[in-house]
């Protein structure tokens, strides 16, 4: 936790804030912070800052909070994603949220299994929680919207159309001979398949849909490494 | 697993191997592998080809194998990495190994708690076999080596300079000016820092050493986060 990320609820006045819970421990286990103590704070969807804390004992802490800086720009990159197996997709959404993408579609495909889609990690509030935590990690602030698509041709024909009008589309595969672009620094959306890879029907979908099939050299990688080097190869900097 | 590593120790003929422990039970619980079938399988630091399931049962699998492929090429980086956590080092071993780095260097740092040199993950056991999912994961064979120095001022004065000569190097510190480069595509030398980085007089011993301080923009990456995306910066593919 490199900044505690303040929600409304947090606040007790303009600028007092009360911490409970898993951000109180952190601050009495990790930190070993005391009365006095500054730390980094941010505000959901808002500004970064300082906190001092003001009152601290076992039930919770209170902090006067000052917030006067920017968060880091987010990545223009809307991430396409198959539902990946739970315990990844917990490390992969953190992950994600870290790298400052704010756009992520997870859907089916055929090589997910339908098990995946019963993990409570998909809950509203696991899913928060766990783009919190890479926020957290990465000092950023803006919370990314997360969708939930378990058809995957109403996805691909009605939905993605539209998004690759304002980000074009990239798909991870294998077979094709075109290496993925570099350095394109550009809005982008970057489709990426299940473990073994989306069919060569998705894959057909995804180009008619307006996906370019680009392939990323013969290591195959997990999705949660996968992601990172792909977002180091098309972005000079995490800061765009 | 995407490929069956395979050692001197498994082949029983010129072209027969046989496998137990974790790679049989790979075959039959995970890819309900049955007699007839073929399977990627490579030999540590050799070719890569694929093996034939001739005889299966709950103690062993037996296979003929034909080794006709190169192993995707290493990349040319020098990892060198504060100690992590115990539970992120085991994943980072994977990780680096996937993406093809063969030169490790785990060090000491002010901010590596000392209790992170007596994990089990540290025996060679335990590191050849976490390298061995990472290469199985990418379909490699190159098994990378990892050096251990837990005295980090000898390190930096004694045997850096001479990796440097070959590899020039690169240390991440958020403080400095220098965004890190991209798409160098060439030999390099990578240090990373633990949780909170390098205190300033071990920066300052890695430039003196010979290193270029770079920053990596203001997101705070986790270690197993932070070398894919570098991956991804400073090489056009994982080829090289």
């Amino acid at each position: 936790m490199n900044l505690a990320l303040l929600t409304d609820e947090d606040f007790v006045g303009d600028n007092q804030v009360r911490l409970t819970g898993r951000r109180l421990r952190h601050l009495t286990d990790v930190l070993k912070a005391s009365v006095g103590d500054e730390i980094t704070v941010g505000r959901v969807n808002g500004a970064i800052g300082s906190g001092r804390l003001t009152r601290l004992n076992n039930d919770l802490a209170e902090l006067t909070v000052a917030l006067d800086q920017r968060p880091p720009l987010p990545l223009p990159l809307t991430l396409v994603l198959a539902m990946p197996r739970p315990k990844m997709f917990r490390r992969v959404l953190q992950t994600v949220a870290a790298l400052g993408v704010k756009d992520i579609w997870i859907i089916n495909a055929y090589k997910v299994e339908k098990s995946f889609w019963q993990t409570p990690w998909l809950e509203p509030e696991a899913l928060t929680e766990n783009l919190t935590l890479g926020l957290e990690q990465a000092r950023d602030t803006r919370m990314p919207t997360v969708h939930l698509r378990q058809r995957f041709k109403p996805f691909v024909e009605d939905e993605l159309p539209g998004i690759l009008q304002e980000r074009p589309g990239l798909v991870a595969h294998p077979g094709t001979d075109r290496p993925c672009p570099t350095h394109i620094n550009a809005p982008a959306t970057l489709c990426i398949g299940p473990e073994g890879g989306f069919i060569p029907y998705e894959v057909d979908k995804l180009i008619e849909a307006g996906c370019q099939a680009v392939h990323l050299g013969n290591r195959i990688l997990r999705v949660e490494t996968a992601v990172p080097v792909l977002v180091g190869r098309l972005y000079d900097s995490c800061n765009h």
